[in-house]
């Protein structure tokens, strides 16, 4: 199975090479398909605010390659490069707010920092750190994908309807998804009849990417307005509602793309099963319940103008891009550390304190 | 409060004048409010097709005077022009299936050609019936409005956040809307903090049509993706979602736009009051069921373009543009006649056997 999951892996968004970090734009996905190059911490601290990379997983990996970017200019500029770097460090963090994978990506970076040893070349160590930030990344991919799969082997032998919102796939991530991970292991086992992908507004994560990266995979992938879903579940047989998450509380509360807890409103009400896959990196076990989660709210404008161009008249808009799906209406939470069962404080604590299965 | 509601009509979407359809062109507002003539019942079908007027009792009143334009034509051309108008009547039944209206107007006009007399003049008849369809639609709206803010104001005397989806108001109606009726009834009376519109994908009926109608009128609104509407029922003390519809059964279920069936799932979710406003001309008690009312699909390209500007890659794309919510998720079904509380099939039957309230 592995070796059929690693050949899935046809899309990359992060590419680090040449000393430079490279981004496929996503704002400007699927029609065109341009990578920018980066070579300063601040740059990408942009990249990462205005979406040229967007994900939870993938925003950390780009901020822990641009804090190595950081490093070699404030090495570079001599005089004292921690204390300089420290400055780094914070417009990374202030770039976008939800996300936990982010923090979790520079505390791994300033951690590794800390230990250096004297003779260490700080460069060499960090950069190492990164890449291996990535490499897990994309491991922890396939260990969620084997685990998500085996859920839905499990309950459901057949073929299945399954349904997704945002983007949670290789756009999203160092490897080839978390929940399209498992979609894509689903399909390579022959469990996939059809994926419904939200379209996922205002920015149109499901439309513009998850349904670029299904159909280019050959997986049969239908988009539709995210209020369908509830209908759909009603209508076409949807067994399983397959999602990322970008901050995952002590409790098991998941701040997910907005739109992510009317779902699983809906699915309860339809008995459909809800699965969340996300990498341990999402977990911030320092945060009681999802109401602690900061949730961003961006520009009323993402609503109210696509493509630079108005869709409506001077009105207020409201857009906040995450919502808190409480942990009693999510079946499954999948992360590479194993499955854990209507989540909850007790078993989110064993998890975290379980060895890494690889 | 009727002279107060009254002045509130300041919107109109359509008008009868000079022998000619006159209407207010809603595919471009709010940026160009452009107004169409039409002098053809052909012209009229593919004015309801495209949408240039839309919402379902005013896709009925505009039916009823293109069946006036039909038989101008008819009786100038000569020969049958009873049977020659069967043709009318098929082809503009035909522009759109989910709204009931649409063909209620055409069998009160048939209905109306069937009772002429000798001597009568049946242009002149005709054009009475379809003015009057269109004058009563207005009354049911002030009625509506009434009975509307009398259930808000029991359950809550005091300022409320209520949330819309798609436009039930002027714009869809022959006088000051529906759901937007009361909605504008319960500003007067002092009840409204902040109308919710979700954007209503995919067409935006909500940011280009709901939001432009309010702030007109100066009624606090705030546009969200359909998607946050849970969120916003968590977070922002909604009281109570104001919706219309597109034909409601025998049983009380009700085909409104795509999402309503989502929001009513949400409401009971937060025991938020869900109030559905609609003229008695929506309720179709030959239909058993919400099942069995046929549900519109639209072409994928109104999901996947923009203003014919492609928003997503070559995919598949489903639009069902309405759904049903099934009768146990309504609270209130408020028509001219009266309002039903919990509707059920005794209930709606005692409702469609009274006598009209105007």
């Amino acid at each position: 199975m592995r070796e059929q999951l690693l050949a899935a892996e046809k899309v990359k968004a992060i590419e680090w090479r040449d000393g430079a970090l490279h981004l496929l734009d996503q704002r400007v996905l699927p029609f065109e398909e341009t990578w920018l190059s980066y070579a300063s911490a601040d740059a990408v601290a942009e990249a990462i605010r205005s979406m040229v990379v967007r994900g939870a997983p993938a925003i950390g990996i780009a901020a822990a390659y641009a804090i190595v970017l950081a490093l070699r200019a404030r090495l570079a500029a001599g005089g004292d490069w921690r204390l300089a770097l420290e400055a780094d460090f914070k417009r990374l963090a202030d770039s976008r707010p939800t996300a936990v994978n982010l923090f979790w990506a520079l505390n791994r970076m300033r951690e590794r920092l800390d230990r250096l040893k004297d003779g260490d070349d700080p460069l060499a160590v960090l950069e190492a750190e990164a890449v291996g930030i990535h490499q897990s990344d994309r491991e922890a991919n396939l260990t969620m994908a084997q685990l998500g799969v085996d859920l839905i082997r499990k309950h459901q032998g057949n073929l299945q309807n399954l349904l997704t919102h945002c983007n949670a796939g290789a756009l999203a991530t160092g490897g080839f998804g978390t929940a399209l991970g498992v979609i894509r292991a689903a399909h390579l086992e022959g469990l996939v009849e059809r994926v419904y992908a939200d379209e996922t507004r205002p920015w149109l994560q499901g439309s513009r990417l998850t349904a670029w990266e299904l159909a280019g995979d050959g997986i049969p992938v239908t988009v539709n307005a995210d209020s369908a879903a509830a209908h759909l579940m009603k209508t076409r047989g949807i067994t399983w509602v397959v999602v990322g998450a970008d901050r995952i509380a002590a409790n098991g509360d998941v701040a997910n793309k907005i739109g992510t807890y009317q779902l699983a409103v809906s699915a309860m009400h339809h008995g459909v099963r809800f699965m969340v896959v996300a990498p341990s990196s999402t977990i911030d076990m320092a945060l009681g319940s999802g109401e602690d989660i900061p949730i961003e709210e961006r520009g009323g404008d993402e609503l109210l103008t696509l493509n630079g161009v108005p869709v409506a008249g001077g009105v207020e808009a409201l857009n906040p891009v995450f919502d808190v799906t409480p942990a009693d209406l999510i079946d499954f939470l999948v992360t590479e550390k194993g499955v854990v069962e209507r989540p909850d404080l007790a078993k989110m604590t064993q998890l975290m304190c379980r060895k890494r299965l690889h």
